[in-house]
């Protein structure tokens, strides 16, 4: 008997660090084959080359995809899905795929889930049904409602897809397969982790990340790129203010990402001597080791949320980007404002680490959605419940 | 002060009859600024030119954008969502709208979705809400999500809109602009009123179609498109064992077209002195007139569970395109099969002609629309209600 | 040691038919591996499916590419070529062939060739430094200028393309691969050959086809697509009044494709009882046996100026579309005029048959390309000579 | 009588400051209406933003195109072709020039050259007829060869053009409207020129640009972008030993940019207090004078070749992008090396200036090119001349 073939396309780094267990369990499972696409910024050296961290995992590459408009508008971010289609279109029409994975929410990820659902190709959708209050929003419910199955990461998420008028037995919640990594790290942990060793970066000396430190991770909003400026620079000013060792990682391509490293370069123009390493990137399971030995994560990165929930780490969590997002016990909130910033970053530093929480799953995502995927019935038609 | 512009997407000939009396209302609106751009199959002889149609009615076209890939699968037809959405991202860009409208459910309706959201263009949908059972209810959901403004065609579509999600302040029943144009064509019946005349068609002579006659429009159903040819076929014997005059109208680009072309035109080829004329379009004033004088429209096409519905026309509506829609009491059902589509137009034959009915609006949706447009605040940003 | 990637894209049936020795060559060459990529027309149903001949001539398809943009204009002709480059970019990128190979000059060839030198791909051309008087002679020469390598059909191809700059060393006269298939034809005729029973088409009944007959391919010319109908039917009448059996074929996709089909189909609906039988499509050597037997071909297909001229077929050439190209004595030149068309034929028709000549060489063409392609100089950078 | 519709694309800074007293011309010409399309690089931040400077000279932008892809390889340059056409082709239909208007030979001109000449609109090409050697050759020449009007910039460019087979009757020589820049500038010299006040930049101190200086201007060479890092880092080294102040330019968008860049930014990061002022931009005009008081210009430029001749600036030209065009008695060539760079500027700081030069043209250019447009005779269709 044949293999189900299972198109899986990847398109930014996120995503691969969120359902890299799953790619290893749809690789090794008897009754699947796995087709990998990698596509759009996870193609690009501004963004950390992902492909390069893909290949060194140990998958083959299938087929690639350069689709990201170069612009500092919301304009390219548009012409970079329509190309992304017309692309994937092509690609799907020669592999020929029984199922494609769709993952999350980013704009490009809206071309994946256009071209399966347009082609009559069964498509699955992980991270549905959950709900943050910005333009991805729009994104992540609209493939819900071009997706014919829903791996979910939480019981709100689950049911927020039933009442989009999903048929419950086409939704799962299996948790976020981010949390097999993240369970996977803590039972692994590396006794000599030196991530500037491992991974450069620009900036403060190695000398001063002996002891406590802070991580940054800010994103823009897409739908107030304008601000994005703004935004970052009251972070910055919150962590020049503390001193304390930091390490910064540059944002993802997104339509204000330039808004956002503008400031960054600015800022590091006009402050010498400031106790912050810069990184572009960093392997997912490193990064989740040098959360676990920090003091604390700022910015808006979903891992905050989800990954740090689990982990028991503490975040300031800053702005919209996370906004009604199912969170765990972890996370301070604040707003863009370098003196809440400071505040809630220090409440952490004076404060026990919180309980751990499972409310984005235990574990074992990765093996559930596969094992899911090579059973369950091949459809792409569906009409709405209500 | 300067005028909204409001920017209306029209790809295909049945959303250009179904917006007509909006676009006509938004033009003379002392505050709004129509730019319409005209793309994909609208654009093509093959269905009709309905750009010719659009000038003829007397509006300026801002800009036309030739987007349809040719081929008869469903990879040209996803491409062609694709490609548009590359090009209106630069129309928008170009044309810096304030609001944008698209309409219904049609495949490359999308394009015009996606790039208005992506690049925070606050969009109106026309026709959200209603339930099919195909493709196209994919589509007309996963906009709905895009969208920042519903105006729906009836109430079960109002109440379902509200239930995916949507600010129940965002969703206005106007009832369908198309019953707006119904209403005119009853209030201004033409005399001499002939069809061949007006539009040539080929086929029967003129002489049979001065007594009673039938009207056929049925299109190919996208997500079984290999079946199209055997579905046209059931028709079309049908239509034949009646061997009444009849007029017979070309199905739209679709990804199955081709299907159902080909039996028309092998069926045309071995059967010699039909009593059937075809017509490849027809302005739908003209559509509606022919309509009212008709003994029944069979088919599949929504004007029979609209339009006709308003103007008491007895439809006998066959397979699952119009599945699910709210329809009135001049609806008969069938099946692909050829007895059962023969019986149910024998049936309204005997029959006297059925009550009209408001489920779809009683007229004046094109002012309603035009008006919410003018005062309506400008927004891109939302989150589900739940 | 690893094998050469030859990478050939296949855009329409002429190129198809003209290459396949070539193809045969590069599949059974030991030092070669053969990467087919079929796009554009060769893909559509309209223009004869040419993949199902290319798959049942038993080569492999690496990927197929949906790229030709329906319309009936000069527009999409430019679009088509615009997403051919997109697509054949990603290809080409996946692929990673050593060299790529584009033939002759139809308007999509284009794509192939900026694809491939832009991407610094070693380029060869197939068929250059021929001459024709219209759009294709802009392509041409262009596609020359791009090129790394010349394949030429004849001595006096091999002297302009030298003109044009082109290092000699890189321009080889192995003459035209489409006589390979013209030798092979001769020496392996079919004894019961009957093109009805083998390809159905439509029209005249097979009995009127036992005796002499005439065979018509004309193409509309791409520069004056307006007059695409007007030309047609010139030709129309001349075979109508001339009331001979004739064996007449359907167009390639082209700017003014319908002008021409619009033309042949509206003759039909006027004219009963025509001696005409209809093809889409041929397989080529059926093609040249059905050419072998006919008393002359009529129209301005490249075949009557190069594969008749080796077979020592008449032919009667209309209009401008082989403008300039070398041709053998079996070619008589006639303007858009049923007159001098309806004349030529009788002259033909009263003549013994020509002598056959070698202008386009003598064979094994393809098994010269082959064995070039396999020990030439890998190179993509060149400058003029002068 | 209406105006002929004249559209001139620019996609580049380099274009845009050759081609302006052209654009100012057209826009003048009593019988000439400007349409001018800004797309691809010509938009990007990263390249100086030039639709700004565009702006701020006082012509109205028709359409913008967003069309370049981003990434670090040529097949990105690749698809920004493909796509510069497909959407240049709508851009053409809707504004239906009577003349197009592309300039020189950067990869992306391409694009224009092909939807104008495929969509039958008369194409005048710029700058055509030059020999450099590098992957810009093949797009020049084959340029020319689906180009209708020639405006050359030299008699030797002239002749070239008419060998690759164009009537003589179609190639004028105008001289390069670049000239006619450098010949306003001289006869306007700023008296307090300060382009560190005009233009910020960053690096060394305003402080030390009082007395002498050097400019640099390299851009990567396409066909070897792997080596693009190795040979500005020669430059790099060469300016540091000298030790000189020096204004340096960020290169244009190039498949190898990021070679390039990356290097000085790497050059910068380990290099504290070099006397280097870097620059994204500066108006042609700035930066003409900048040159006319500077010692020498450095890199591969083709302002070295051509303004700087007939301005009597030194040049040290580096590698093979200028590589065979003609130049007057101010440049010396050097390869990638750092002795070689050094030893060329010394001999220049020793020497007194070079002899102007006209080779290039000695001004009006623009009005020439303007005029002739006005009057020459529309058409698309010609056939080379041998």
């Amino acid at each position: 008997m044949s293999r189900r073939k299972i198109c899986v396309v990847i398109t930014a780094r996120p995503s691969y660090s969120r359902i890299k267990t799953a790619l290893d369990a749809i690789k090794e499972h008897p009754k699947l084959e796995l087709q990998l696409v990698v596509a759009a910024s996870a193609l690009l050296d501004r963004y950390g080359t992902t492909i390069n961290y893909i290949k060194k995992d140990g998958f083959d590459i299938t087929t690639k995809v350069f689709s990201v408009l170069e612009g500092e508008n919301v304009t390219v971010s548009s012409k970079t899905t329509g190309l992304g289609i017309l692309e994937l279109s092509t690609v799907f029409d020669n592999l020929e795929p029984d199922i494609v994975v769709t993952i999350a929410d980013r704009y490009e990820t809206m071309s994946t889930a256009i071209a399966a659902s347009y082609m009559n190709i069964p498509l699955a959708h992980i991270q549905g049904g959950e709900v943050t209050g910005n333009i991805d929003e729009k994104v992540r419910h609209a493939i819900t409602k071009l997706s014919d199955y829903h791996f979910v990461s939480s019981e709100g998420a689950r049911e927020r897809v039933i009442k989009l008028g999903e048929e419950p037995s086409s939704v799962y919640n299996t948790g976020c397969p981010s949390i097999d990594l993240a369970e996977n790290v803590m039972n692994n942990l590396l006794d000599d982790f030196d991530p500037i060793e491992l991974y450069g970066g620009v900036g403060a000396k190695e000398e001063l990340f002996d002891g406590d430190y802070l991580v940054v991770m800010q994103h823009p909003v897409t739908t107030e790129h304008e601000k994005a400026l703004e935004h970052i620079n009251k972070t910055l000013h919150a962590i020049k203010e503390l001193d304390m060792p930091t390490f910064w990682f540059w944002p993802n391509v997104d339509a204000g990402s330039d808004g956002t490293s503008t400031g960054i370069r600015a800022f590091r123009e006009h402050h010498d001597g400031l106790p912050i390493r810069f990184f572009k990137n960093m392997e997912p399971h490193h990064f989740l080791q040098l959360l676990h030995e920090s003091k604390c994560l700022i910015g808006n990165s979903s891992v905050g949320i989800r990954e740090c929930s689990y982990l028991g780490i503490p975040v300031v969590n800053i702005g919209t980007r996370q906004m009604r997002r199912e969170r765990g016990n972890n996370v301070i909130d604040v707003g863009y404002d370098t003196e809440e910033i400071k505040d809630a970053i220090q409440t952490w530093l004076k404060s026990s680490p919180p309980e751990p929480s499972i409310i984005y799953g235990g574990g074992k995502a990765g093996e559930k959605i596969a094992e899911k995927l090579s059973d369950v019935e091949l459809k792409y038609h569906k009409t709405i419940t209500y």
